[in-house]
């Protein structure tokens, strides 16, 4: 992607900063610590840091592998993490000193910093105004990255259109016997997407056979078990294209069904098609999610986890269309989501119906075409 | 695993609780903020909250997929996550209501807990005195859990072993051919593994063969690119069984090799021997660190990442053999740790060579035969 549909994400940062009255924000991407708020604003993929100056527009990425910082990174200023000890706060003292940010500037640090963390920071790095809170830099490019722009659309048809080839050879391949264990169906995904030019598949693919299917995420993620015999089996996967990852379900179901497993798949259709029928720009996310806890409510059923979630270079980020009483998201064009209704028995088993859905100025766009396949 | 090991295992967290005065600790084990300690005191494997008192001595486990808890869990009392709004702050009050915590009692919340999240506990669970800190329940968890017990040795015996026996299948398989690209090996390792019982690797399999193996972890982690074609190939792999992931790297080096590849080989098998003979019962980890710097330092050579780091139901946990001089920890037995030296250079490729040793009272166990294989 060119070095200008960075720096001009990085300006949007910039603006915001100013207006904060913030002299320098931190980005963290470190395991237990993932942000790919770095990847979005500078295209390094992995294990960084970066710091944005908004007096002089400039960012100063610290890569803990410098030969992939080389390949990917469209930042000004990189400087290996080794040359700072891999210190978080020895990194922001140099890039201080670098980006030219004096001594009782506002310096705002990770939002995910913890309790003592942030102690921490205080302490040791004293020479400036430390700020750490929530819905700064961090929801702010969070909620820049809910609204995707062109390129990213770009890419993620791309991902979309990997998906959907894969979706129509896995109804083939399954239901004709030639992936009989969920090994296969997972490895068979995880393969096929990578030759297409997939980073990989974007989580770990859970297929789940009609013994596992009433776990949510099944445990183990797929195992040398058959997958799709009689009753309901759930296939969650999802395929991570230039970082961004799609997240779709299938439910195959093989007859003969009994009537209470017929009335969960009914059930979760009729709630999907509800749902999808009451995305449009303004809405509350939250009131989808209760429309939907209310059809499941009626027939005396539960969904145990939420409606959907934005979907881009996370597998779950904003925004939460989850019924819980403190989501206040609403929905937006250039917004990117998924619609996941879902209904699991530990006799039944479980079945679930996942899409992804762009919210264009017309409307909602179905991307991808999962479905529950009855054989 | 039998109920008692768990429950053996919580009440060493009581003791601790109890000398430290207090009264609910809290655990928590989601997407972002994962936790093994659940797991450890339970066996529920994924996506809970737990609560210990002191006092009675009872955990109250808060599960997502309830389905899920009813299988794995062991902990005395159950009620999911959906009868909380699923919030944590919430199923506190459910938690503190079960476990007859009274109003004004010591409640420690997650060392993880972000500053601006600690300020939302001080506020909306202000019946309780809430304490979060480093070296806390967390933190003490993470020591006891750095000291394998015998069941846990008994399962890592095991996972080590399906680990050595893909070693050799691989080593013969890579070397005749039979992998040819950085896809097939990684998905021989996935689907090897969990057809002998494996929950799956331990993580996303690095295989990067010569083009890529200069980056510390190859992104993407396995492409349809070829494998162990002439120069150096790395492949970092581990097996997660019951819960437990090794960790291994081999170096896979088809002559001819130049002056510099053979130099790097060697300085790597130096560096591990070095290390492996400095293992002993006391010994500070971060001087095996800097021992292993000083010989890459004299060869005018430096290793971009830390020495080595604990194993367990995590694939990095404490102690860490990093040469950080913030790194206080000390070798003990029982400990579980990697030793995996390696030299990445953006002309040469890199080569590592990890291994999982064990120390006992005798001395170190290394129990993987990861190497480096030329050929």
């Amino acid at each position: 992607m060119k070095t200008k549909v960075y720096s001009d994400r990085r300006e949007k940062l910039y603006d915001w900063m100013t207006a904060e009255h913030i002299d320098m924000v931190m980005f963290e991407d470190f395991e237990g610590r993932r942000n790919p708020g770095i990847r979005w604003m500078t295209g390094n993929p992995a294990d960084a840091l970066l710091f944005l100056s908004a007096e002089t527009r400039r960012s100063f990425l610290v890569p803990w592998d410098s030969n992939m910082a080389l390949t990917y990174c469209h930042a000004e200023v990189v400087y290996p993490y080794s040359d700072f000890d891999r210190d978080p706060i020895t990194a922001l003292y140099g890039a201080a000193s670098v980006l030219k940010i004096p001594p009782g500037s506002r310096v705002e640090i990770p939002s995910v910093t913890s309790y003592t963390g942030f102690l921490k920071y205080v302490e040791e790095a004293g020479d400036y105004d430390i700020i750490c809170r929530n819905n700064g830099a961090y929801g702010e490019a969070e909620n820049f990255r809910a609204v995707k722009d062109e390129e990213e659309l770009l890419i993620y048809r791309k991902a979309a259109a990997i998906t959907n080839e894969l979706i129509d050879l896995l109804e083939e391949k399954v239901i004709t016997g030639k992936l009989p264990t969920e090994i296969d169906v997972a490895q068979f995904i995880e393969a096929e997407c990578r030759k297409r030019g997939c980073e990989g598949t974007g989580f770990e693919t859970l297929a789940a056979g009609a013994a596992r299917s009433h776990y949510i995420h099944a445990f183990p993620s797929y195992t040398a078990e058959p997958f799709a015999g009689p009753g309901l089996s759930i296939l969650d996967f999802g395929c991570k294209y230039q970082g961004y990852t799609t997240d779709v379900t299938l439910t195959f179901a093989k007859g003969p069904l009994n009537e209470a497993q017929e009335t969960m798949l009914a059930l979760t259709e009729t709630a999907y098609a509800k749902a999808l029928s009451m995305v449009k720009d303004g809405v509350s996310a939250r009131k989808i999610g209760l429309a939907v806890d209310a059809i499941f409510r009626r027939a005396k059923k539960a969904m145990p986890h939420g409606l959907g979630h934005g979907i881009g270079l996370e597998a779950h980020e904003a925004p939460s269309l989850s019924s819980r009483k403190d989501n206040t998201d609403q929905l937006r064009p250039g917004m990117l989501f998924t619609l996941e209704p879902g209904l699991y028995d530990a006799r039944q088993g479980g079945c679930r119906l996942e899409n992804d859905i762009l919210l264009t100025e017309a409307g909602p766009e179905v991307l991808t075409r999962a479905r529950i396949i009855r054989f």
